[in-house]
């Protein structure tokens, strides 16, 4: 197991997480948590393998699967003091979409793809599970209104495409790409930076609208 | 940029600009308005393109994304006036449903299919943005209670069908297909015409019925 | 029409049945209700193919969308009397779900995945209409919460692949698969065995996890 395996397993551990731990707020059952976790780490690769027309990568090795069940295991097991982990899962699930980002990119060039779609499928790989995520415990997808977290993955896509256009070396664009996901991501949730919300212009009920 | 390219133009922005609009009647965030209106436009023919096997549209060239971007531009600059073009936008979405359609029935003959696939997938590409749309604010998908909307895209299959079997010419198979969609729509809406409600034979909660 | 056909039509209506009940306790249209019963019908099936790379099952014969047109039918013309065959949709739904458990995996293992892919493509073959229905219905999945059917799957696919490992014959193997889900599932819901809740070991909404 090399760096980048030990990276991706913490990413989809705390990604899991988010997913069980709403989860257990629903009171869903263990396997429906267990469910919801699983969702939450692949559903933004499947979605993008989707797109791309390759096997999705959870179908190749189970390990997603079992980092999954041990993420279960987890919470079940430390109960309560898991709110006190609050904040190293925000610092793995930040470290996660930073590598989920440059996967999805270089999957998406080597798929013969432009750059502007690597971008879109590092948005979707990083962002499309928790969207998923929140579908399926009937919320409004939280990424749509808090934080800057999306956006985060299309800086991280902007700075690989920066680095490229400069010719650098490889594992140097992916290192720089990351870490930019990472701090905005981190800036947006200490200084509180948020996008402007698309205030009520419309007062009038879906109904009316449509 | 010939006729097609415009009305597609034209019928991808009034997608959009419903998407943006419901969104905003959340408050969500830009971004988040973004996302929404992006899937109202593209979501139907992705699905459809999925099930087709095929590349997705907008993957193949940045235009829809564009068009999205302007769409979003438009709702923050105009505000509240937007409400006063409402009519205008239901105008350019029958225009875009109905070349939707007739998009969606024409690649899935291209790609062998029969045609009562043809037909799902003209009214897949018409409605499904829309249903994923209500999905992401967390509604009750709007087309499954009100007006007539995905039977008029199954409407302008059966025209394009008949078209098709009297051996018309490609092209006014086209636009009396788009046109009986167009013309089911504004009717439907101008004279309140629903289809009947499935009423409650059950008033059993879902938990009781599963 | 062989037997398994026959098993695949009682299924698909069984199934169609219940996303068309739902609809109804929302008080969807005809169109709306149709759809929810095609979607619970064909909803796990599409995903699992989708997922493996191979055209939608339903989209090569039309006998899918015949099915759930009788099961519409049905509630309408039948209305109340509905509610008294709970008990036999019940037996028809259990059968349908151990047929398309041992269909997702034998599809799985044909398109040479390995056993634990197959396995997984039984579970949502079975699962994913069901979880797609709650979703368009706008309720939180029932199956994450109430009674045990997702695992039902799982217990299936575990038969199938003690069955494999033992040389049996395929016929043998496929029946005591199926009769493993339904015996399962039949007993959960009459003894109300339940998975245990992931209790609250979070009180905190959703918006204070993230």
């Amino acid at each position: 197991m090399n760096f980048i395996d030990l990276i991706d397993y913490a990413g989809t551990f705390a990604f899991a997480i988010s997913g069980i731990r709403l989860a257990s707020a629903k009171r869903f059952d263990w396997f429906g948590a267990y469910v919801v976790g699983l969702v939450t780490a692949i559903g933004g690769g499947t979605l993008r393998d989707l797109l791309l027309d390759v096997t999705p990568f959870w179908m190749l090795q189970p390990s997603y699967l079992v980092v999954t069940g041990f993420a279960l295991l987890f919470v079940i097991l430390l109960g309560k003091q898991v709110i006190r982990l609050t904040n190293t899962f925000f610092i793995f699930d930040a470290i996660g979409l930073g590598l989920f980002v440059v996967v999805g990119i270089e999957k998406s060039l080597a798929a013969h793809f432009p750059f502007w779609v690597a971008i879109m499928m590092g948005m979707i790989t990083g962002s499309a599970g928790g969207v998923t995520r929140d579908i399926f415990i009937n919320e409004e997808p939280l990424i749509f209104r808090k934080d800057i977290y999306a956006l985060a993955c299309v800086v991280g896509g902007l700075v690989y495409l920066l680095c490229f256009k400069m010719g650098m070396m490889p594992v140097l664009m992916q290192i720089l790409s990351a870490a930019s996901v990472i701090v905005t991501r981190v800036l947006a949730v200490k200084y509180h930076i948020s996008l402007p919300v698309l205030k009520g212009h419309d007062d009038q009920t879906p109904s009316k609208i449509l």
